[in-house]
């Protein structure tokens, strides 16, 4: 039944270093790219500052709107990594110690490492269910459709796969990339009239530069992969009456 | 006069491509170091997808939130670069050949090879102001605080310079970083107590991993080089009675 439904997500990426341009923001992309394997689409990203009335604000708004949100940042232990107890606030949450992260992180630091700062870490949003870390130990969690996870790349990652059957997706969206040496002035009108003829396929052109050389990507992206096929074949048909040359496909 | 007003902006990525993951957003890095150079504070940024409504309802809601706004991507010629005809129905303005970017392009291009999709890319709100490229001919432009901007990194960055005059900033933002070989939840408690007793100061902690060690970056961020000074000397003055190792500063 699943498969025919479309579901979306929105990423909320919490941070004062990516606004102030110091750290480079990979998260999005590793969980767009991991999300849209699963069948979910993501519908917007949102990058705020450390602030707890922008969390609990932009966490309420999205959480109405997408099917899940996902957030990463600030659930570290310094007076920075607020986004626990916004995150209890949005949703009239007590923020306490949560006995299973407090009992995970006992177990994973040695005898007397286990401090205040640390101890910081296993306060959540009262009955949050947690997302296990396999990385540092700290787990992550999620309060109905909110999912929160670290901002640290890797170890954001590496949660994701005790992350997957907590998602229903839909059906897996499926892309396919025809890479060309051209411009994209010369084929902007045939890939307009394939695209009017295809609407159901989101159909992207992307320039780019690669050994001192032009080219463009033409990227089809949809659920089904007949609509991608006929598409495709579309495509390939004017770039073989235009002479253009196929750098990969 | 400027030097005390506080200055801020919000950016906006177009693009289902970032949004799908197939491309990793660098834009928005390059441009908040940019504008935090010239006393420009970015405060939020979203990405969002070629839509038409989307982009129209997104750039008129941040442009009365904020000082700037700077859109980025869906200026070339393709089918999916909608954003000069949205940002013209945005403002209520007609859509329609520039003169002055025609010109420019007319220029640029060899006799013959100013096709259709190349005259696509002088489409603009009318009146709108030129943002000049230096790299690949193709301006962007902007509508009062609205900037639009290219894409793709090395375009959208080589245009920057010509930019500068056209931003009024307030006082450049400053940062400064200590790099600490510990953990977070070491520093966590007294890095608090410093925050609270410099709250003009933006203190950020950011943990890493460098050759196989982990260690903790502490960013402090203020326009006022005198209050980052203070914040640091009080860091420092915990950092030695911690006996912490100081990797970087």
């Amino acid at each position: 039944m699943k498969k025919n439904i479309k579901v979306n997500a929105a990423i909320l990426i919490i941070g004062n270093e990516i606004l102030s341009g110091r750290t480079q923001d990979t998260n999005t992309s590793t969980l767009a790219t991991w999300l849209n394997s699963i069948g979910v689409k993501v519908g917007e990203v949102r990058v705020i500052p450390d602030d707890e009335k922008i969390i609990i604000d932009m966490v309420n708004l999205l959480r109405k709107n997408y099917d899940y949100i996902f957030t990463t940042g600030g659930i570290g232990p310094t007076h920075d990594d607020i986004t626990a107890e916004s995150i209890s606030k949005a949703f009239g949450l007590n923020y306490e110690i949560h006995k299973e992260a407090f009992k995970i992180l006992e177990d994973y630091y040695k005898p007397g490492e286990f401090n205040e700062g640390r101890q910081k870490m296993t306060m959540m949003p009262s009955n949050a269910n947690l997302i296990l870390n396999p990385t540092s130990g700290a787990p992550g969690f999620n309060v109905e459709n909110v999912f929160c996870l670290p901002g640290v790349p890797s170890i954001m990652k590496s949660m994701l796969g005790g992350l997957k059957h907590k998602i229903i997706g839909g059906e897996p969206i499926k892309s396919f990339t025809i890479s060309l040496r051209t411009v994209e002035s010369e084929i902007a009108k045939s890939l307009t009239k394939v695209q009017n003829d295809n609407s159901e396929v989101e159909i992207g052109s992307y320039p780019f530069f690669q050994s001192g050389k032009l080219g463009v990507s033409i990227v089809m992206r949809s659920e089904d992969q007949n609509k991608i096929d006929k598409c495709s074949s579309e495509i390939l048909k004017f770039i073989k009456d235009k002479n253009i040359q196929i750098v990969d496909r």
